[in-house]
């Protein structure tokens, strides 16, 4: 193997973990015509897979010395670091594509140790769910080494999804991944506000998911403009306001618990806007509510110990 | 004014109210020739329109007794009853449209006193930002008079946004439009949380607002999905898990921890999963986070009172 490799359909690809995202992958891959060969820690998981054809290793060295493609799934990097280890002796000259979701830090460490082993490490943050992997809608951030990145395009674009290089920095798609994840998890608490909300008034979840999803597209495609108020500065406004917001928001929750609804999920983010309001910035772009986030930093620690 | 009347765009309009979604409105309505008379508390605010071709009413009793078609949007419901009281004697036979926010309360005892006075009352919930309204992406949520809502189809889809009508009870709108928010304030609490932690690695909110609009609009999407698991109560799964979600997000809030941020935005939603995994329920969909609300409601006094 060099550095002018590059994979195709030929090209066997092994698949480390086989829950859901991994399951998908490996039929993925199977579909096309790839020599497949899987490995899961319940070995049952992978029967479906072998049915189609995969060749199912009994350890992961094995799974490791069977394809120079390797890609490993599993449910966190605690995981990914322990079941590599005993194929370190098997890892020179294999390109290892981890798209276990993980924080900096472990992937850092994980990446450092396969290079060190002779692999050439690519960090992926795969966004799709199992059902639209290798869509047009999926799509994947990878890190690291480049020349990896390179090779696996044709084999992982229409498998996976199509991917971007952010850097070769291995920790880089973690950082951008944990930013956008953090946004789908506000949205989801959100969502379950809605939902028990449209509960006590007898609406279902499929019901006041219609105007919510119908709207929710709208609001999504608006975030360029706020992040445009954010990186100027600039928050005056023809649009929405703080107080506007506040008002809202502040009517939802009150209404929310009269009807005996929990504001935890929500209360926070109102304290965003009041805190801006506060400071005299309620005519400003609601986007100004970004900045509160520095104030709540410097209290943490006051508000902490006052509530323990 | 009878029960067939249908409105044209030869109908005068009045607007009260010019903040920026009403001065959008009283624009759009310029702009397709109705006769347009506008009133706002800060009576400079009506300047532009004048210049444009709309008639400044000093009073609103003037200003409502000028068209038979009248829509209200201002900051609350408790701005609106207020502005509208001197006016009760000229709003018999009158089509009030009201697209003001509030929560169901203000709204049953403004349409009551509304239709009190002989006016037939519309509720309103827009969906559109001023720079969207009347654009095919804009829609609207009315609840209240079938009559006042045949009448002003072909004035307001066209100016304002298709609408339709959830119910004659007034407060359904309301209702509704609660639930659609909270999901959308949830959306912007993420995002909050998402651009404070790309900052901390330096990314611009431009930057990583890309593929998180991008992913965003995907997961938006597969929230009909999740509704489903809701409203049937079978939360089987081969997409996302209690576990894996619960994991992924605790990384995510204790990286962002280790970087300096707040975790009060999302950390409400990871408890949702973690009650979910501690009852047994870690391999059951994600969407089971919804059943943590219950929990929530019952604990929330205790809790109250702990910190209190
Ligand atoms: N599902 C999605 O939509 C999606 C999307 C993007 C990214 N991801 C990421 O992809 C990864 C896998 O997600 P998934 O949905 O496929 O998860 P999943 O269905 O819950 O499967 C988890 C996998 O991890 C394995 N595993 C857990 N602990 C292990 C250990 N200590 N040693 C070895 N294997 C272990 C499991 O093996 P057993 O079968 O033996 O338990 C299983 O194969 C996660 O990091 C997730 O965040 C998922
Ligand atoms: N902007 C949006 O994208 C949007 C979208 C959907 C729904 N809405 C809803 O539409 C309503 C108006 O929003 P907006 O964005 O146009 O707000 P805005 O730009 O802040 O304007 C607020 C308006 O309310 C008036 N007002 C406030 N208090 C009043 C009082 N006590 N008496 C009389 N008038 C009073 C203001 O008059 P002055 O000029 O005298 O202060 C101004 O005309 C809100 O309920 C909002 O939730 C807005």
């Amino acid at each position: 193997m060099n550095g002018t490799t590059t994979f195709s359909t030929a090209t066997p690809i092994t698949v480390l973990g086989l829950g859901n995202l991994g399951s998908a992958l490996a039929g993925a891959l199977l579909d096309r015509g790839h020599p497949t060969t899987v490995w899961n820690r319940t070995a049952g998981r992978a029967d479906p897979l072998v049915a189609r054809g995969a060749r199912r290793a009994t350890t992961v060295a094995e799974a490791v010395a069977a394809s120079p493609l390797v890609v490993v799934c599993v449910l966190d990097y605690d995981a990914a670091s322990a079941l590599l280890a005993p194929a370190a002796d098997v890892l020179a000259d294999r390109t290892l594509v981890n798209i276990t979701s993980g924080t900096p830090e472990p992937v850092r460490e994980l990446a450092a140790w396969a290079t060190g082993h002779g692999a050439r490490y690519l960090d992926g943050a795969v966004y799709a769910v199992p059902q639209t992997i290798g869509t047009p809608e999926a799509f994947v951030l990878y890190s690291g080494s480049r020349e990896a990145f390179d090779a696996t395009r044709g084999v992982l674009d229409p498998a996976l999804g199509a991917g971007t290089l952010v850097g070769t920095d291995p920790t880089l798609a973690s950082v951008q991944d944990m930013a956008v994840l953090s946004a789908m998890y506000g949205l989801f608490g959100g969502f379950f506000h809605s939902l028990a909300l449209a509960r006590t008034a007898g609406i279902t979840a499929a019901d006041i998911t219609v105007p919510l999803v119908r709207w929710l597209t709208s609001a999504v495609a608006t975030l360029p403009d706020f992040a445009r108020d954010i990186d100027s500065g600039d928050y005056t406004t023809d649009t929405s306001t703080i107080d506007i917001n506040r008002a809202g928001l502040a009517a939802i929750l009150t209404a929310g618990r009269e009807r005996g609804l929990d504001d935890r999920l929500l209360a926070p983010v109102l304290d965003l806007y009041e805190r801006q309001a506060a400071q005299g910035h309620g005519t400003s772009s609601m986007a100004r509510a970004f900045e509160s986030l520095d104030a709540l930093d410097s209290l943490a620690g006051g508000k902490g110990s006052a509530v323990a």
